[in-house]
């Protein structure tokens, strides 16, 4: 096969990874496409649900008896372990696969080593191809596996002069209808929803995914330092998708119920984001979207958490009202959080940014 | 000719024309090609400067005998008036030209009629091939036609969250040496640019163009009120490029160049700036290039006086520090000043954001 098919052949399976995001936490999302002796694509698969079969196992089945003789290309290194699922790295050793194409190894230590059995087995194996794709798209799993807590895109919405509501409150609305339904797609890859107490307080926020066929309803997080902003009959407390509301350890949470309650150390201002990224990362939470306000995603950037920043930018100006971010402990220009701009696309009549944070100068 | 060699044509008209911006004014700026007969090009040509020959003048002799019986795509309708150089319409009867393309009439009354001339002589003309994209290259004069001010573009920089520097002032550098190096074209092919009196005191700014091969330095403007921020020495006043010093009409400015004193009614705050651009426009200023800072550019958008906006945003999160914008008089959402993005590009690191603000809907 010729090195343009390998490539395509693997695009093909980062593509099919990525209809995952959002159904698969705590586990990563992975594709894989399965080709034949001559290089024809026999099978595709991707890992849908947590406690359903990888996506090996789906492109092996597609495949049928097909495979054999045939290669596998596969987002991440296939598993070693027995988990809920059988070793995928097994599974293609029996279907006759001979050639194994991987993007990136598996940085979890329980479920390393599929490379080495596909080795051991005679099956020629070999790691990197787009990797770099195939990473982007796995990022917010990797960033949980690597770091312990939860992947965060902050995102945003203000005008070109970086206003996210007019100097009168009102916001309703700065950017467009297209742009306000591909934020309802974020929200469905992402397993945490976060607001803060302001947010809660001026919008009485719903939070739930809408418009997005099939999606699993992410957590709902609201950041109520004080319990105070949050009120029985909340909209957030509906029974669309779990919610937890964060309160400090001494607050007085009486009035919300208590399985919603999660309670987190209070930093010198509102909750210590570390300890609270911990506590989500305990339940299994892998990607956080936090959707501010201006001080939450402060406390955010400040904590050094915020890993990807969605902003859009509606061609409009104001002139006063509050900017997106405030308070990050940034004093100087020196000390700006600098950002790779990695993506700008038009989203209806507005524009969609998409940047990470650069690796810091030491 | 196929109509897709017409439009090859008049677009390569529009490429000649905007080498001339930055130096035709008040003159707009003009392209044109000639091809013979066959269709093959023979000659281009455009409007190099004020008193110089015209774009067809340029292309005619560039064509040389080659261009009888052959076709004259011009970006704007040749002129029919004898001003410092001949009548263009007749230059192309005399050179025997059959057919003429031009993209945009002339709405000044003093050179229209070309188009007549040319078909009274028995010339095929055709208007519009093209229109919009050859009105967007003139945008800037066609504006000073139309509205008789100049056309003002409003350009900033700021990082991802809306700031122009940081908590402390500092703001070398928000972007990137490509765009601060882009900023010196948008100053060559503008007429003047203008800074406010917080400008002149923080940044002392030079405002000359630097760097761009050819370029004709534009007019410096700062508009200084009380005549209290520019001081003898200040570098805008050296003789790198004309300066003028807008003044209210009652400061007292005997500290500054009585030459470069332009005295202007005041306004409630500030100057009243459709005075400050009647008075640009009679000393045949057609485009204008603002470069803030917030409550400047706030007083030109809230008079109805921004035509462009070009934003320079950097990758990168401050959290705190000045908006772009201020005091624009807009005090809630549905007042917002909405434009159409035309242009969103990559310029190093940042990203460069063309604006032009939506008609209002009445």
């Amino acid at each position: 096969m010729a090195p343009t098919a390998d490539a395509d052949a693997m695009r093909r399976a980062i593509e099919l990874a990525a209809r995952g995001l959002g159904s698969t936490s705590p586990n990563p999302v992975v594709g894989c496409v399965i080709t034949d002796a001559s290089g024809t694509v026999v099978g595709e698969g991707f890992h849908q649900r947590a406690g359903g079969p990888h996506a090996e196992v789906h492109a092996l089945a597609d495949a049928g008896e097909r495979a054999r003789g045939g290669t596998a290309y596969v987002t991440l290194e296939p598993c070693n372990h027995t988990g809920r699922t059988g070793p995928c790295a097994q599974a293609l050793i029996e279907a006759g696969i001979t050639r194994v194409h991987y993007a990136v190894g598996d940085p979890n230590p329980q479920a390393t080593g599929g490379a080495d059995t596909l080795r051991a087995a005679g099956i020629h194996v070999e790691q990197g191809l787009l990797g770099a794709e195939a990473e982007a798209g796995n990022a917010a799993w990797l960033t949980s596996v690597r770091l312990g807590r939860p992947h965060v895109t902050w995102k945003y919405a203000a005008t070109l002069d970086g206003r996210t509501a007019a100097e009168d409150g009102t916001s309703r609305w700065i950017t467009s209808a297209d742009s306000r339904a591909d934020v309802h797609r974020l929200r469905a890859e992402c397993d945490a929803v976060v607001v803060g107490s302001g947010t809660v307080r001026t919008d009485d926020p719903h939070l739930a995914v809408r418009g997005v066929e099939g999606a699993t309803q992410p957590l709902r997080l609201a950041v109520d330092t004080n319990a105070t902003a949050v009120k029985p009959g909340a909209r957030i407390l509906d029974d669309a998708a779990p919610t937890l509301i964060a309160v400090a350890e001494d607050a007085d949470a009486g009035h919300l119920p208590e399985a919603a309650v999660l309670r987190v150390p209070r930093a010198a201002t509102g909750l210590d984001i570390p300890a609270l990224l911990a506590a989500l990362h305990t339940r299994g939470v892998r990607s956080v979207l936090l959707e501010g306000g201006p001080t939450l995603a402060g406390a955010f950037v400040a904590a050094g958490a915020v890993d990807r920043v969605v902003g859009y930018l509606a061609p409009a100006l104001l002139g006063a009202g509050p900017a997106a971010l405030a308070g990050a402990g940034i004093p100087t220009i020196a000390d700006a959080l600098r950002l790779d701009l990695t993506e700008a696309v038009r989203i209806g009549p507005d524009l969609r940014i998409t940047a990470t944070p650069l690796a810091k100068e030491s």
